[in-house]
């Protein structure tokens, strides 16, 4: 009392310190005030009991300075200001050249601009104070940053901020005191070792507000270009061992790489805050795994604490840390890597371009079958339009290209060559660099790094290996997309779209002529080619499988996205055919379709053209017959598209079983071995999954279709509001990236109920995008499918994801401290 | 054995006929085979029991000729042109003139011809004849004719026929013998008189073949024009009495009226066969009604005794009878109506020649709804492509306009203003006819009859309406409508588009505004337009309900529906906003869609523009609040479209009731009373109807989109492949015409559980196509929704579904006999 001081007691009176206690900081929380509980008249308590009414005024200016700017929206630099102009006006440089006399004018004038500012004079009250900062800490978990950063994080809002108020200690009080932040290991690389920053005589706020440069805790560090002053070890060599010491129990009780804040006051060490620390993908790995090997942690644990789409990071390009970037937009990042490349507007240049020895960027409105050699060809695609599975990202995916689409800001004229972004106009060849890994957009070149594979991932992934219970498969269709997801560690192809052979010029004719011709000569001759074709495919195809299974999706898409498509196409086949252009057009017209999507699709064509799947299923099983006949295994797996119901599966089995029956009888076999099983892709067919089963031995989830119908979403138009649909809070995730499972995932329940109450074995699995997502991988492995398969470059994380989710159902209910450790540990930078 | 005669034994020996015993005849079916049991042996034993060798032998050549045709597959004509030729050779006329010997001569060539074609002897086995006749009568069920009739009637192909073998009579034995066929009642018209005619000296076929010309049974029907003989009710009195007294009879044992067959031998009267006859819809009802006052049937069986479906034969022109046609091809019946008219190739031209008080029928490839002005102005509509619920066919039946759509043999040439059909090729301004019952198309013009409602049918009507549970309402969008609609009985209107009021041109321009200015004061501007217009349009509406309920379902086509479309209308709106036709382009290129099905519309227009849901709902509510005050009950359902999701309605929810507020401040109101609902038009909407019961008073089921996104199936492009599904049995009904139970259906179940367990007094109803056809509706009754919505159209077919399915439901499982009596009895003609 008699010093006015309201918090603690006479003997030990105390300032306090609000902060949030959030598990992680999230940009744009203002989640600290420090030295609470100052007024104009406990400041002179403070500077009685301190010996030291600098010190004081110093701690009162800090404090109306936080305390404006959290909980009253003032502006910092307004104070920033007022501080710079004094210090010029009065010739002084740095804030501890300032006495008494000078912070009393500047604390008085810090007051008055509060009043200006809010109409108020600064409070005087300290449980005023208390409260009102307790109020704005918790107010900022709704800020838009942090809002924004939770959703790019997957953080829940459900979570909400605590409150630490702690009493405080003043790392401002002379040169035995100081501030800083330790990492017990490195953030960047996961070795173990301290490291870290401090300031001496200063708070927490000047460390990260860069206004002195901090130093480095131990030498080891220490980067002697920016360094005035020796690092801890070297300056303060016993606290830097407390230090240490206190980090490490730390850092065992917690088994995580912590996150420490600390002060130094008159030489005694005070430990603020600790949380577990973000880190890059590499380390948390390299942690994880030595972590294990300290007996810190369980494999298991060590296995729940890798965010699966971290790895990424590890499999694709990354932008070197070190250049600074130009951004001219963001888009939606829909396939990691980062390539910098010159820009090409049509599939045709961007062939072109890349024969020459260039890396492209292939820049179009939306990318169609068409563009496939183009996106083959290029290194990354850029698109203004389509969403997380429009077909940019899609292939991209697949292939491994880095791909940014739904581009909005992006305006794209493919016919003259140039794109518009804001005022900046490029052209073609210019140089552009896409960041997958974000979506941004930058102009010009900058280096890329491809992280090394490190021993420990390769320690890690074996790990997974052995505790998951799902099998991990490919989407590929070509012996270089399957060569690297075996290298990756699939276990086998869960999805080879055969339509991707037909896209390909030559054959692409072929298949004109089938669909065109008037003559029934021409079709067969036709046919006859697209045998042959096929054949050498899927022989090779088979051969670089290794006799893993594979299995074949019969022609899925419109036909119409095999027709001509311009003039020049047009002309070309009508020549081939002898029919007239006018003819052809008309015919183009006639298979163009309203709503592609829900079309003339999938085995519909198999059923109103029952000779291109007789031919598919042909070439397939004379392939595997030839093949088995010089002794290379191969298990085939035929998989039915677009199956709605009981009946187009029974008639698509029938022709298929024909067909083998012909093989048979031709080739002398009294056994044909493979497997016939449908996409569940329509709800329908999850619908009357009973009636499916009877006539299949394997259904495959193509969550991709299933989330468009489902949600009567298209993923090609869904762009334009998803925008909206955000802002507004109506959607969570984009269900494209994480299987929405109160809708798709029912239907799914309903069709394994419905199928395995039918035929118990059915075996199940899932080839849409979702294949590849963490969370997704999780909601597969409660319903017991018994494989994933996704793009190539997906495999590793498929692989750990099943890791983590068979862990997780092994302890369900059972272990929530495993689950917690696992979430904390998550968080990467 | 005497005579050689094989069947029966010598007292009585016999021949038998063999025919089949399915409930109605069918085209195609060959179901009768006569005189069977003759061979060279036996055919002597008749002429020596008969004592009349011409007549064995005329009846052995009739067994051998019918046989031959229906169990050997030998072309009838083969024996026709045998007979044909021998008499011209003979200068013989009638078969009457053929004696003994041309009958030996004609039987010998007859057998030649038989074992030329089949390489076998005519079969003289007589048991081997009965075995392969009966035999070929069962095969013929699956003629093809036979099953495409079962599938144009919906009778199941499970049914099956039975084989009647009778002991034949012959009515070819003299003077004293006939044959002939007589219904109770006047099939065409429902009199109650007996009605049909017969052949003197002749069996069953010589009626049917037409080579002789039968006489009428009474001389009330008597044709004096075509007579040689007199009706038999003048020549043979005692016999037309005694068939008058067994016809009464049979009519009262079966309840119904009576197809049946007879034959007279001797002057001893035998009846083959009687079954229920086919009759017209205006008969039907005519013939329920009387029964009812007869004491032959109870109410509810006269109410299950008629197809509703063939009320639309009531309510709708049908085709002059009398008229001979020339069909120039035919398309999907897709809207009912007859109707004669000159082409029109636009919508403009459409409404120009209207104007000037011609008939049109609108000629399009297909209708968008840019064309609503246009079809309102026809009088018919003809589309080249779109299935049952295209724009077109859909439309049409709401506006009550006949429309045959998905003409594939028709080629349209809109710009040039043509049309070809094969090798004709037609104008605009000439004249054809479509007849929306059949989905013919004809040359030229045709005299039409607008049939009279008859007081029986309204008897009828009654009472269903005294019987059924579900409340009938209609799709309706203008007070004409509306007015149609309350004439035919609608006790509210379920389904009021209110994207409809946008597309007439001055509003075009308004919402155009809203969505293409770039100036904020030109977007505000447009908005009031667009109140001012809503408040008037909906003041009307409401006036026109006469206080019964009115759900209005907020804007649900995408956006890019309300744009520009050409080059002029792109430079008309360019020049109101102020842009260039540049600018006015990329929007609307940037606005198209993929697969706008499953874009941006519905709710997601709600979200994304909250500014056009706000002004509805602003518009909705003043009217409402502006005829109350007048003293003019309004009951108002306010229906979002297109949700998927809690959120999505929660979010438009609110928005609903902030404008809500605002009104009753405005208008110091204490209470405003309207409720809010959704449609369930998405997979995901039934999956999670319980979320979204939370935030709505009614469900109402948008069976034509959930029906596209179960089946994955675009209503607009299913056409393409739809014949070669039912060709080969992939696919039975046409899931936009009769709802799929197992589908879409279970998804409904889904919904109602869902919603019904957190709601347990929601409002359900359905206002998809599916609300107006009967076997949907019987659906809706197994489910209890609350009412169905149709087009206005379709009121009373409703009305006597929805009052079967009540019956049904309440007699489920109870009285089959009733079941079955309706079967038989709803087969009209």
């Amino acid at each position: 009392a008699q010093m006015g001081m309201l918090f603690g007691d006479e003997e030990q009176p105390l300032l306090l310190s609000v902060r949030s206690g959030a598990p992680v900081s999230m940009p744009g929380m203002m989640d600290t005030v420090l030295n609470l509980g100052l007024n104009d008249q406990t400041v002179e308590g403070l500077a009685q009991l301190s010996g030291d009414r600098s010190f004081a005024l110093d701690c009162y200016r800090r404090f109306i300075q936080m305390y404006s700017n959290v909980v009253l929206n003032v502006d910092m630099e307004v104070f920033e200001n007022i501080i710079t102009s004094y210090k010029e006006s009065h010739g002084l440089v740095q804030d501890q050249d300032l006495g008494d006399e000078n912070w009393t004018f500047i604390i008085n004038r810090f007051k008055k601009v509060v009043e200006h500012e809010t109409s108020e004079p600064f409070p005087q009250d300290v449980q005023t104070q208390l409260l009102q900062a307790i109020g704005a800490v918790m107010d900022s978990w709704m800020n838009p940053r942090a809002i924004s950063y939770r959703r790019l994080n997957g953080i829940s809002e459900d979570i909400g901020t605590g409150i630490v108020v702690q009493a405080m200690v003043f790392g401002n009080q002379g040169d035995d005191c100081a501030t800083g932040v330790a990492f017990t290991r490195n953030p960047s690389t996961g070795e173990k070792k301290l490291i870290g920053e401090y300031l001496v005589n200063a708070q927490g706020e000047d460390v990260v507000a860069g206004v002195r440069t901090p130093q480095s805790l131990s030498t080891r560090y220490q980067n002697t270009m920016k360094e005035d002053l020796p690092p801890m070890e070297v300056l303060m060599p016993e606290v830097y061992h407390k230090l240490l010491a206190v980090s490490e129990s730390l850092e065992t009780h917690y088994r995580d790489m912590q996150d420490i804040e600390f002060t130094l006051n008159k030489g005694k060490l005070w430990i603020l805050q600790t949380r577990s620390g973000k880190r890059t993908a590499q380390a948390a790995i390299k942690i994880a795994v030595e972590m294990v090997e300290e007996g810190l942690l369980s494999k298991e644990a060590a296995i729940l604490a890798i965010d699966p789409k971290v790895l990424d990071q590890l499999l694709h390009p990354v932008l070197d840390p070190a250049e600074k970037t130009t951004v001219l937009t963001q888009g939606l990042a829909a396939s990691p890597g980062s390539v910098s490349g010159i820009i090409a507007f049509s599939a045709e240049d961007a062939v072109l371009m890349a024969e020459e020895g260039e890396s492209v960027i292939l820049v179009r409105e939306e990318t169609s079958p068409d563009d496939i050699e183009g996106i083959h060809a290029a290194a990354g695609i850029l698109t203004s339009r389509g969403g997380m599975t429009c077909h940019a990202a899609v292939v991209a995916r697949g292939m491994g290209r880095a791909c940014v689409c739904g581009t909005k800001e992006l305006e794209v004229n493919e016919d003259k060559k140039y794109l518009k972004i804001g005022r900046q106009t490029l052209k073609q060849g210019d140089a552009i660099t896409i960041v997958g890994q974000t979506g941004e957009v930058l102009l010009g070149r900058y280096n890329t790094i491809r992280p090394e594979i490190s021993g420990e991932f390769r320690t890690l992934m074996s790990w997974a290996d052995e505790v998951r219970r799902m099998k991990i498969r490919a989407n590929a269709e070509t012996p270089e997309d399957i060569s690297v997801a075996l290298e990756f560690g699939a276990e086998g192809v869960g999805l080879c779209r055969s339509e991707h052979m037909f896209l390909e010029k030559s054959r692409l004719t072929s298949m004109r002529k089938l669909l065109l011709a008037h003559d029934e000569s021409v079709r067969k001759g036709a046919l006859t080619e697209l045998f042959d074709i096929q054949l050498n495919d899927y022989t090779d195809l088979f051969t670089s499988m290794q006799g893993l299974p594979i299995t074949v999706r019969l022609l899925d898409p419109p036909l119409h996205e095999f027709l001509p498509h311009n003039d020049l196409e047009i002309e070309n086949i009508a020549a081939v055919l002898g029919l007239s252009s006018r003819q052809v057009k008309e015919r183009v017209h006639e298979l163009k379709e309203a709503n592609p999507m829900l079309g003339h699709r999938g085995c519909r064509v198999g059923v109103t053209h029952p000779e291109i799947y007789r031919v598919q299923v042909k070439a397939l099983l004379a392939a595997m017959v030839k093949l088995q006949a010089e002794g290379t295994p191969v298990v085939l797996e035929i998989m039915v598209p677009f199956i709605a119901s009981g009946c187009e599966i029974k008639f698509i089995r029938q022709l298929i079983c024909e067909e083998s029956d012909k093989i048979k009888e031709q080739n002398k076999l009294s056994e044909l071995k493979f497997e016939i099983g449908t996409m569940i892709e329509l709800p329908r067919a999850a619908l009357v999954a009973d009636e499916i089963a009877q006539y299949t031995s394997f259904f495959s989830f193509g969550t991709n279709d299933l989330t468009q119908t489902t949600l009567g979403l298209s993923r090609d138009d869904a762009a334009s509001f998803y925008g909206a649909y955000r802002k507004s809070g109506v959607m969570g995730s984009d269900p494209f990236e994480t299987l929405d499972r109160r809708g798709v995932g029912q239907l799914m329940q309903i069709a394994l109920e419905k199928g395995r109450r039918k035929f118990p074995g059915i075996k199940t699995g899932i080839c849409g995008e979702h294949g590849g997502d963490p969370r997704s991988i999780e909601f597969c492995e409660t319903l017991r499918l018994d494989y994933v398969s996704c793009s190539p470059y997906r495999v590793p994380i498929a692989r750990l994801s099943a890791a983590q989710a068979s862990i997780r159902s092994k302890h369900a209910g059972q272990d929530v401290n495993l689950e917690a450790t696992a979430h904390s540990l998550s968080r990467c930078g």
